[in-house]
C-alpha cells in the first residue's frame, strides 16, 4: 500500500459510526457523522499555501485530499461537529511508505499540524502528530473496499498516557441507482 | 513480539470498556468487563486434553493461558455475561511469529476452536477464527504496559462481509498499595 492507493480507495461517502472512550472517567461516547473525501488539484491555492507554510516544494505534494464532515455525538445533542480540511501528503523520495501528511487544520487542536505517516505490512496507514499540548495516532485500514476502520488515540504530549481511545467504522455510502 | 512475550505481558486483571458497532443496524452497545488473565501449567489436564483433541503434541504448547471475563452490557441490562476459556498456544515450529491458538470453547460460538495467529511487524496480535457459519478476526496491541486495544470483526463466513465490529480499550488493574 502507497498514499496514492490509499487516498485512492478512501475518496467517496462515508458513514461513520465512532465511539470514543474517555478512559479516566470510563465514560462512553457515540458519534454518527458523514465524511466526505474528495480529491484536490495539486494546483489548488489551498494546496500551494499550504505547502509554502512548511517550506515544502509544492511539486512534492501527491493527491492532496479535503475532507468534510458533520455530524452529533450523544455526550451534547446541541453541539455542533461540523468541519472540513485540506490535507496534503508528501511522501518521503527514499521510503515510499512513509512521508508527511500536511493538514490545514489538526484533528486534536485547530492549528496547522505536520503528521508523519507511514504503511504497515499489513497496509494498515499509521499517523503520528504532535500538537502543542499532546499528541495523536490514527490507524485507518480497510475491511474490504467498502468498509473501513480507524483507531485514534489522544496521548499527553510527553510520555505514553492515553487519554482518550476512538473506534470508527466508517461505511461507503453507494450510489442509489 | 512473540507469543510468549505477548502472553506475559498480558497475564493480569484489566478493566475493559468495549463498545460495539452493529453495523448494518447502526447500533452502539457499551460493554465494561473485567477480564482475568492467569498461567496454566502446560502439564494441566486441560492443556493436554485439548492438544489431543487437536491431535497436537502437548509438548508443542507454549505458555498456556486461561481468561476468565465478568461484566455487563447496556443492551440487555439482565444479560449475564460471564465466562472462562481456555487458550494453548502452538507456534509454528519454523515462523515464529507464527502459529495456531487453541481454544476450549470459542468467541463467536460456543464450540472448540483453532484459530490462526500471527504477529504484524508493529507488534500486533492478529487472530483468524472460522467457525461453521462465521469467521472472526482479532488484532490486539499494547499502547503501554498497562493499556491495550483489541478490535474485533465478526465476519460471514464466506466473503469478506464484516457484521459487528468492536474496539476495546483494556486497562490494567493495578495493585492498589
Amino acid at each position: 500500500m502507497n498514499i496514492q492507493q490509499f487516498v485512492d480507495n478512501s475518496l467517496g461517502q462515508w458513514r461513520s459510526q465512532r465511539s470514543a472512550h474517555h478512559l479516566t472517567f470510563r465514560h462512553f461516547e457515540a458519534i454518527e457523522s458523514v465524511i466526505d473525501i474528495v480529491a484536490v488539484s495539486p494546483d489548488d491555492t489551498a494546496v500551494i499555501d499550504l505547502c509554502k507554510s512548511y517550506n515544502i516544494d509544492p511539486t512534492e505534494a501527491v493527491t492532496p485530499f479535503q475532507m468534510t464532515w458533520e455530524g452529533h455525538t450523544d455526550w451534547d445533542e446541541n453541539a455542533e461537529m461540523k468541519g472540513s480540511c485540506i490535507l496534503v501528503p508528501i511522501p518521503d523520495p527514499t521510503l515510499p511508505n512513509r512521508g508527511k501528511l500536511l493538514r490545514d487544520q489538526g484533528y486534536a487542536e485547530t492549528i496547522p499540524a505536520a503528521a508523519d505517516y507511514h504503511f504497515t505490512d499489513d497496509g494498515t496507514f499509521v499517523l503520528l502528530t504532535s500538537y502543542d499540548n499532546a499528541a495523536a495516532e490514527e490507524k485507518i485500514w480497510f475491511a474490504n473496499p467498502n468498509l473501513r476502520f480507524r483507531v485514534s488515540l489522544i496521548k499527553t504530549s510527553k510520555g505514553s498516557g492515553v487519554v482518550t481511545a476512538s473506534f470508527s467504522s466508517e461505511i461507503r455510502s453507494l450510489p442509489a441507482n
